[in-house]
Formats: C-alpha cells, structure tokens, sequence
C-alpha cells in the first residue's frame, strides 16, 4: 500500500487528516513520543499505545551510534527491535549532529563529526542518512538538514537554507533509488525567521517533490510569537494535499497554536522530559507534582483524564515518588503527559472535524487559564 | 476473617501451604518483591502482579520518615497510597537502623537515629515499630528486632538476641492492644551462627507466641552453608502450622536450599537491584545482558519463560538498553527477574505437593549448571 494522505477535514487553516504507512494509519493532528534510543524512556510499548500513540520517533543520530543502523537491520529493523508494530518516523541525525557532537566539519558533502559515546569520527551524507534510516525501516524518513539556533545572521541562515535545499534533492535521489513501496521521505523547510527564505525554501522543496514536509529549525530559542508567524507564513505555501510536520515542537499550547495554522504533526521530549522531572500536563496547566501542597492530597490529577493513571494514583503518591526520586513516578509522570497531549490531539481532531476548533482551544486555554485544582 | 496458614503438602523438610490475610491468600513458599519506598523500583503494580507475586514488602524505615506513618494512613493505608490490593508485609525498620543511619544509639527502651533524609533524630521503640506497621496497614508486621552482621562475637550475638527477645514481647503487646482482626505479627529468630543461641531464640518466641516466625540475621556476610545450617536447625524448632519467613535472602539457589530446609516465605532486593543493572535471572543461570556476546542476538532470554518480556524482547535489544542506561532496561530486567522468582516458587510448589521436589532442585540446578545457551 502506498504512503498515502487524505484530508477529511479543514477549519480554518486547521486540517484534520489521515496518514497511510506500510505500518498503519496515523489520524492527524497526531503526536509522535519521542524513543531517543529505541525506546520511549521508561515505558513498555504496550504502554506508550495505551496513551493513545499511533506513531513514535526514532533518533538516527543515537542508533547510528548505538547500537548502530547495520545492527538493527540485522535485527529485523527498528519495528522488531523496539516491539513497536504501529508507524515509525525517523529524523535525519542533522540536528542531533549540530546540538550533541563537540566537534564537526559542515562540508557541501556532509558532515562529519565526533560521536558523543566513542569518539569515534562519523560521517552523515544526504544519502547515508537516508540509508540509515531505510536500514532502520522508517516509515517515514527525513532529508539530512543544516538547523541553526536563532537568532542567526540572515547571510548564514541563507547560506545553510540552500545547502539544505541541495541536501534535499540528493536525499530524494539516493531514496528513491531505493524504491520501497508505501515508505515515505518529507523534505524540511528551513530559513530561520526570515519569511522569505522561508516561503523560498518550501517552493523549492514543493518543486523537488516529497510525500510530506516538515518545518525545521523552529524552537531553538526564538518567542513562540515569531515561530507561530513562521508556521502561519510557511504553511500556506506547501501542498494541501501532503501532511506537514513541525519539527521538535512543543508545550501544549504551541500544538493548539499550530494546529490553527495548519500543521498535521509534531514530536517533542517535553512530555516524557518534563514528566521525568516531576511535572505533569493536565487541562488544569502544568502541575508541579514537587509542590508540598500535594503531600497530603488524595485526589487524582485529573478524574476525567482519558487514562486511568492520571485517574487512579492520587497526588500525594506522586509527589512522594518525585521527591523520593523513585523510578515509578517517572515512568507514571510520562504516561499521564503522553495521554494528556494525545487527547489534546484527539480533542483537536473531533473538533475540526465538527468546525469548532477555535472554540476547543478556547476552552482548552480557559482550562489552564483557571489553574489546577484547589489545595485541599 | 482471621490470619492463618495452612500446610497443604510436604516433601521432606518442603512445605507447600497457603496464608490467608485480609487482602488475600498468598501460596508458599512465597517471594515478596520489595517495594522499599511503596513502589517496587520503576514497575506498574499490575506489571507485579503479572510477574505472578501474590505479596509485596514494603520497608518501614523508609516509609516513616517519608512520607511517613501517619500521613500514608490519612492517606487510606500503604495498600491505597501505592494501588497494591494484595497482601503487603512490612519489616520493622530495625535492619535498616542498623544499616541505613549513620548515627544511632541503642537501648533498652528503642533505637534512636539520625534520619538518612533530613538529619532529623527519630526514635523507633518496638511499640512504635507496630504502630507504624499498623499506620501503613500492613497485613503482616514485624517485631522490631536487633540485627548484626556477622561473623560477630558470641557474647555480642547472645546480647541481641535477648534484646530481641524482650522487644518480641513488647511487640507483641502493644500489636494485641489493636487488635486488628486478621492482621497479623511475626517474631523473628535471632541468634547469628550459634546453634545453641538459635534455638533457644525461636523457643522463646515460640512460648511468647506469635502467628508467623522469621528467620532474621542471616545473608549479612556469611557463607551460604552457615545460614543453610542455621536454617535448618531452627526450623525444627518452630511450629508446624505457622509460617516461617527467611528474610533479605536471596540468589535462586539460596531458595530452593532454604524451601528445602522448611522455609515459607522470602523477600529479597536481587532480582530488581540486578535487574536494574543489567543481569536477569534465568533457567539457564544468571546473565549479564552488559556482555557484548549478545549484541547482535536476536533470540529471547527464555523462549520457555513463563513471563512474555523474557519471550518476546530479543537479548540484543536488552544488551542495547542495558548499555545505553535506558530506563526500559531496569524495568524489563526487573520485570524478568521477578517473573523468574515467581516461577522459582510456582515450580516448588508443585513440585512438593507431588514429591518430587528433590527432582526440581535437581533439574533446576542442572540448568544452571548448563548455562546459558550458545552464542549464534
């Protein structure tokens, strides 16, 4: 079955949608955990689909590494590997390449780096990375990108957006000599925050042809103001009929934000990070599960959470498990705040679907806007 | 309805039998996970649960000083504060005194020590010790006891023992004016590696009268054939129709040896302390997954396992995890190991209700002795 997409809904500029990979569906919006290193931190994948995941990201840069690409082929591929049966996406390793490797040489060719683990120098190539990821058997792969934090200078940002642009054209040659059926490859818009290397990015990428795009090289330290402009100035210009993806974003309400101006997909560790450190999403805002005002508080983060977790532990014993530094609070932080952002995909989805999108950010933002629930 | 136990079979010294508490019946012999901090390290108590344990422990010395007695008990008892609905028998808090506070000073009215957490002086007297149990309402108690390592002088070990002694009975008071119907009080054999001291212990408890007796003491440096010895030894002396409890031990082979010399139940931190770093248990012996044989291994731990993570994940992907320090590692190991305990106790019991448990200690050793199946 080929990789396919189709648009069911559209309210305003939000898109409600259907993603078809060789793995199996995807409803759009949809986000994707995180699983750095062949696992989503802590949790079981049975337990990361009890969250309400239909797709996961896999790190090429960390697997190249560990246990290495050839090995997990060898091993029958990512899916066998990590025991998850259901869609895999995969980045490119570029910006893994660029925040993780002390040091590196960007060449036209690639770029080589020193790896974090060995020290070993590593080459990524356009085509490399596409290789990799086919060894790893994504469903979806993503083209070898340059990201640059922000802000940067319009000249280097330029510079880095055409070298992208080149990297994006081998990437979609050295794919498609692999030819494999239903798998898919986005191209990434980059040009910083400037909206004309940006809308000169994603006509270049729709003139080269991808079965999705992705808008890279946003959240790395700009107001979220400058980045939903990008997204709302980026999206139009890319194809209504393939599925857009905004790269490593973010808190819940960027998700909202970007829904409402047309983005289909996202990934972020800010579930499972923030989840690690004490802190839970809920659609009462963020909580604090470290505050002594839980100490003594028998009630669950959220009764009418769509996961029993978040239904069935009181406060009080999450605060204990944080403050004792217990693995299990970890792991329960994670799942009640991968659930949470999955139900806020699901929320968004039903009411595109039903043309009252505004209303449910709306609704959704007076919820944190009130705050969490009394002390008792 | 009341404590009891019941000896349903026995095969030599075995004993197969079941205990039934408040929250459930608990067949023997029986190992207990540990939930020191009221979570077994990084495990869902479903996931538990499905490793085939029917009791947890939890650690009174951790509990108390956080998030403490009173606070679990307004909280509705350890039971609710970590969604365990199975029995749960709690220790004293006594070893860990000795083993956890820099600081303390013992005396004939209690031990008083510096809190590991806050520096805080605390006191535990064995009325306290009860009161705490009963706080956390643990079906089980412990006598709060004094425990030595050894080797250790005869006169020092004679001094403990007696001490101990005189703290069963004032436990024993103080658990009587509760008088909690159904839940139940253990004392505990103390004595080191005297036979004589030993015997005269489990005597004196015996006379004192309780509904359970451990055998406390024991795995703290010794030699395995020093505490078989003494195990088999006390045993004896202790009543038949009571349950008789080995506590902190340990390997799979201290287990059966221990089940072979009339002991009931167990708790040990092994199969999640190792699990946590990169060893699981096995019929094939103890494996360190760390080992780079099993890099490029697609096969399972145990394709026979009772328990589906030793079945389905590959030794490659927990080698992965394992080297990487992912958290998934510690808890599927964890779970594995656990699994591997309960099997331990499932084939024991079988095994002895039908008169072969000579055979199983056998066959079971001789799988050990094996080991683990070739590199491919």
């Amino acid at each position: 079955m080929p990789f396919s997409f189709r648009l069911i809904a559209t309210d305003g500029a939000a898109r409600r949608g259907e993603i078809v990979t060789p793995h199996g569906r995807v409803q759009t919006p949809a986000f994707m955990p995180v699983g750095t290193q062949g696992s989503v931190k802590g949790l079981m994948p049975d337990d990361v689909r009890a969250t309400g995941a239909e797709i996961v990201l896999g790190n090429t840069y960390h697997l190249m590494l560990r246990p290495g690409a050839e090995r997990i082929a060898a091993l029958g591929g990512l899916h066998a590997f990590m025991h998850w049966p259901l869609p895999i996406l995969t980045d490119s390793g570029g910006f893994q390449v660029m925040s993780l490797s002390a040091l590196r040489r960007l060449e036209e060719h690639g770029v080589t780096f020193r790896s974090h683990l060995d020290g070993a120098m590593v080459e990524l190539t356009p085509e490399r990375a596409v290789e990799i990821q086919s060894l790893l058997g994504a469903d979806i792969s993503m083209q070898l990108d340059e990201c640059l934090g922000l802000p940067t200078a319009r000249d280097e940002i330029e510079r880095a957006m055409q070298l992208s642009l080149r990297w994006g054209e081998r990437s979609k040659r050295a794919f498609e000599s692999r030819a494999r059926d239903g798998y898919a490859l986005f191209g990434i818009v980059q040009g910083g925050d400037d909206q004309r290397l940006r809308q000169d990015s994603a006509r270049a990428l729709v003139d080269i042809g991808f079965d999705g795009y992705a808008i890279g090289g946003l959240a790395v330290g700009e107001p979220q103001a400058v980045m939903l402009k990008i997204v709302a100035e980026t999206a139009p210009v890319l194809p209504i009929d393939s599925p857009r993806y905004l790269m490593g974003v973010g808190t819940p309400d960027d998700l909202l934000q970007a829904v409402a101006r047309g983005i289909d997909m996202f990934d972020c560790v800010l579930p499972t990070r923030n989840g690690r450190h004490g802190m839970a999403f809920t659609r009462f805002g963020a909580i604090n599960l470290a505050n002594a005002r839980h100490a003594n508080d028998p009630r669950p983060l959220d009764e009418q959470s769509t996961h029993p977790a978040a239904r069935s532990y009181s406060r009080a014993y999450l605060h204990h498990l944080t403050k004792a530094n217990e693995m299990l609070g970890a792991v329960l932080l994670s799942t009640i705040n991968l659930a949470y952002y999955q139900a806020l995909m699901a929320g968004s989805r039903t009411a595109i679907a039903d043309g009252r999108f505004a209303d449910f950010i709306a609704t959704t933002k007076a919820g944190w806007a009130r705050g969490d629930i009394a002390t008792l």
